[in-house]
């Protein structure tokens, strides 16, 4: 669960900070800790969004709640209402001040003893570094940024103003992250792009000699790898957000704002334009291009370019498995049945074609 | 192959200690370390507990063997046997013991002098921390727990009794990992959920406030990650097994004794039942619920609940390149198909539905 | 883009060094930079091997290019060009060279103070180890190896000569890797193999005894997992080369210079041949056989024994969602569908048999 504030915070200091109207309540009540509207108990202050959640709305041990006119009636009657237009967003904005209230105060020392700092490295005002963290010669960290504990910053690589790598998070030499991104443990930017030449049956390393380009206000996940690009860069435009364990090969763009969730692999020099959503464990083959404002199902293989916006999926539908078996078995011979259905139409009407499509 | 022992155990020694009955061999022969049947050597100890490796058991070159009286036979005649009714749950006994001698002794003292440990962090008796270990204010280490090298346990966090982290482990602030718990190389516990807002086409962060809950029991793989809740926690139940590189999204609740192989991915406010298999590479999708004791293929995609304990599969059969490309393309068309297939069945029979399925 | 050499190269040295023909330039040219067509700039040396990338090398900025007699035509008039044959594998050399001369210059100290190396480990002449790695009792490091920053090399491992660990590489006891490795950063060579017995509805765990043995000339991508073996070793054959957040399960055997692309799964004791290239998020089950020279498309799934070299594939196709929906929902009714096809062809022309496929 949440954590709580160290302190009370009354209902009265939160509309004054972020809006809405009081009802049921007093501005003297105090919460401490944010809940679900199922798992809130006295003290916490949840929301109510969906009418969907009515159930959990109508039994909630919530103080207090942000909720919509249209659905504060779902409430207990003895529940303390704060009423918005739009609890969801009024929600969020009063979580990402708990969310700073809650921040481990800053460390006595911006860099820790232990960490590894070249001499050659430039730190602006405000960079933090942790623990056993290492920073290579030439490495350049922007104002305020925080590089976690255990984490590696290779020589001339530069950590933009107000980032942040969560500990042990890789980023090698040459890779650029830009302002205000946030990274993830475990996540390694500027590894070789996989580049190899056929060679008598063997493979001949091709040395990986572009780096990764992270924009501005870029999230990405835990354990993730983006690649090095061969000569160029790989590109992860401003405002993309990457979950957790995706696969970024070298010399593949994204538009900004654009969204991958987990598990996703993307393969080399493919580009994928802004505004894109790509669903869990999908996957995009090399050298394609994806529009702008493309929407990919979980677990899906784009193979060839997509040229106009909307929404795309190819998944095998989930079976009980003899009637998988059967489906599966089937599915091979599907071009000799198809053969057989239009033998079947010739001999029904020698002459006419019945199928309803003339061109098969 | 296995590590030997650093001394001799004789036959007598094993069945004093584990039981069984010995034949063809002496209480005083020595085995020194466990092998397959067709890796064994002299000095290794073997079992046979499957009548489909006959041919290697006829062929091994192990010192000893354990068997089930019914099977004995097929080893070479001058090959020490140990009998017992169940052979592999009785080598599974010996591998434990086995790995217990095999394991390194415990370090000189338990808190490597390298490692970063704030000074309000509580370690019980027995609790190890190893080389560049990081261990934030806080933070909580049961009796007996280690903690690998280069690992992370952030503010508050606790790791429970007899739990051991190996090396180059991430545990965010405020996650919970049970008692006896083993957690792999690389595995992030508590990154942030993957939680953002549409506004105006880009993407707002929402506080990830919740934490990640892990039972007792659990063990965890390599490179997983294992992300923290919105509100509430992401929970993994009592005795779950986790392998290699798999994804458990924000808000996740998972019960007893499931098990999940490489590479799944589970996303956001899924809850999965107990006792389930979950296949390699596999996929969840978010806010659904899967019942107890259902088993998920590899490779398949699960977008409903499951009410229904069971075994489901969605997976495209493997073809030769040549005929996936037809079965594919004929696949598109399989609505139209139908179709056609439904106005030949009209036509052959005008009033009458010959299709087997009325309600088609 | 790519770093640029600390010196001017003229074209004369290259082709001293490297052969081939200078035309429209002179020997005295420099450069100092590689890029790809598009991307080059004055300074710069470029390549162009395949006519559709004409319109690049019509638009080139780069100072010189690698090119093939029977294309040189497409470049400016102006621009200077090396004629060879294998303009690809020309680069390629070159690029190498480049690396090695943008590599950054050894450390002064080859052990870094900060990193702990266990007095019993050996370290062969030239070996190196970075900031806050651990090496732990026993270790073997070959000559010339490199191990990076945090890194961790467990009890009785063993780093071959000339082999490099990046930072943040965690190898657990008793594993091998052979020489003139290559291993990014994040992965783990050596965790338990995925392991466990049902007893009364719940895992009881199987030691995990073996090791991993990787050959010679394997370079493996970031955030790879390989477990070690149950008794026997997982088996990395010489020349292999894995991309990035591959899954390598217990007991896997992989065969000399097979290739996998990013996110593949293998799941225990599979075997594959020599010289088989793995697309990326394909899956391979366990207990089977892949042999030699076989190629498997991304995302398919390999569920029995392949005895035949070919090009596999199992993939759904991607369509517009409202056709996937029509197209996935008459797939579940494909064994119906057939059926009724039958019946309408003994129909048609009763006691014979119009199916093309006659065991149908």
């Amino acid at each position: 669960m949440a954590r709580p504030l160290p302190r009370d915070l009354t209902l009265g200091e939160l509309i004054e900070r972020f809006g809405g109207e009081l009802a049921a309540g007093s501005p003297s009540d105090a919460v401490r800790r944010l809940a679900s509207l199922s798992g809130a108990r006295p003290g916490d202050l949840s929301f109510f969004s969906a009418a969907r959640h009515k159930a959990e709305a109508a039994a909630t041990g919530a103080s207090a709640v942000i909720v919509s006119p249209a659905l504060a009636d779902a409430l207990p009657a003895a529940t303390a209402r704060i009423l918005v237009a739009d609890p969801y967003a009024h929600f969020a904005a009063v979580a990402r001040w708990f969310a700073q209230l809650l921040e481990a105060p800053p460390p006595a020392r911006l860099v820790h003893p232990s960490a590894s700092i070249d001499a050659s490295a430039e730190l602006a005002a405000g960079a933090s570094v942790g623990a056993h963290a290492v920073i290579e010669a030439g490495a350049v960290l922007g104002e305020g940024c925080a590089i976690g504990a255990g984490s590696y910053v290779g020589r001339d690589a530069r950590i933009g103003a107000g980032s942040r790598l969560h500990p042990g998070v890789t980023v090698y030499h040459d890779c650029v992250v830009g302002a205000r991104c946030i990274v993830h443990s475990g996540t390694v930017i500027g590894s070789d792009g996989f580049g190899f030449a056929r060679e008598d049956g063997r493979w001949a390393k091709i040395p990986q000699l572009g780096a990764v380009l992270i924009g501005d206000d870029v999230e990405i996940g835990s354990n993730c790898s983006i690649d090095r690009g061969a000569l160029e860069d790989t590109v992860i435009g401003d405002g993309c957000k990457l979950d957790n364990l995706i696969q970024i090969a070298h010399n593949v763009v994204i538009g900004e704002h654009t969204a991958l969730a987990g598990c996703v692999g993307v393969a080399g020099s493919a580009r994928i334009g802004r505004r894109c959503m790509i669903g869990g464990s999908a996957g995009i083959l090399g050298h394609l291009e994806i529009c702008d404002d493309v929407v990919i199902s979980a677990m899906s293989l784009v193979t060839r370019s997509i040229r106009k916006p909307g929404f795309y999926t190819g998944v095998f539908p989930l079976m009980e498995n003899a009637g998988w078996e059967k489906a599966a078995a089937t599915l091979r011979q599907l071009p000799v049945l198809r053969d057989r259905l239009r033998r079947l139409e010739r001999a029904a009407a020698p002459g006419q074609d019945l199928s309803i499509d003339p061109k098969d």
